[in-house]
């Protein structure tokens, strides 16, 4: 099994200074076609696991961390995933302190508030994760987020296009 | 310079047939932010320059083809651009003869029609390009391609988003 992640990343790119942040998307494969793991917050609003990164936090270590407090059955250390987390597959830029996000850092913008980085995560086979009682776990499939802006929101709806440069394969029980 | 380059590619993918074709997208860099270029046939519909490979031929040998019938000035040999293909950033599947793609393969789909495969394609500091009369070669911004699916389609209004994980290093003249 595969898992694709995005994160919201501190980092400082070409000398610009950003606020933390840390988001991840789940991926899984399921009837021959990928699935995005999302987490549904009442009825209808949804996002990617992950989180804000600490100050000073490295993105990797920052974003296992976030999935391991989103996502994974604390009380159990003997079902811990073990995140490895892949290729970052897309980058949104927050300008200011509004929440709309672009997938490029707008020309005039020199100093963005927040970067949110999206990373593919790979999961083995079989993965026990435990969420609050408060959100659902979701394992949505491509061809329901593609050009669903509506439902989904431009950061989550666009998860298709930019997955569609890997060739997933699938792996029998 | 840098150009990114998106091509429609006839490859046998996991043992699908598929018809031939091969279709490159350019990304050029001013003020700052990165520019596609584009193709702009009549006064409103824009495409990427590339095209359809011939059977058996390689995808990037033949995107270099259709760059350079595209593209360069044919009658002066010393100006063709060396053409340095690069990353594939998106994938885009035709199921079935009627027009529409999707970024993935719809799961009931065994045999796909047609996959257009979007390429970078690196350019020195300084290219020469030759168009027909008929033609108008646009180099457009990102932010102008971002959520403009009506004026630019759904495949190239998303490449912003598709190379959102790239960062542009900007090489002063």
């Amino acid at each position: 099994m595969k898992i694709l992640s995005v994160v919201r990343v501190p980092t400082e790119l070409t000398g610009r200074s950003m606020s933390m942040s840390n988001r991840f998307l789940g991926d899984v494969q399921e009837h021959n076609h990928p699935h995005i793991l999302l987490l549904q917050i009442g009825n209808t609003f949804c996002k990617l696991p992950g989180g804000r990164l600490k100050p000073g936090e490295n993105e990797i270590e920052g974003l296992k961390r976030k999935l391991s407090s989103k996502l994974a059955a604390n009380n159990s250390p003997a079902l811990q995933p073990n995140w490895q987390i892949g290729e970052c597959v897309a980058m949104w830029w927050r300008p200011n302190f509004e929440t709309i996000m672009y997938p490029y850092c707008p020309p005039h913008i020199t100093k963005p508030k927040e970067c949110k980085k999206l990373f593919v995560v790979h999961l083995t086979e079989r993965e026990y994760f435990a969420v609050p009682k408060n959100l659902k776990l979701l394992a949505v499939p491509l061809f329901e987020l593609y050009d669903n802006v509506q439902r989904y929101g431009p950061v989550i709806s666009t998860i298709p296009q930019q997955l569609s440069r890997f060739q997933f394969n699938m792996i029998p029980n």
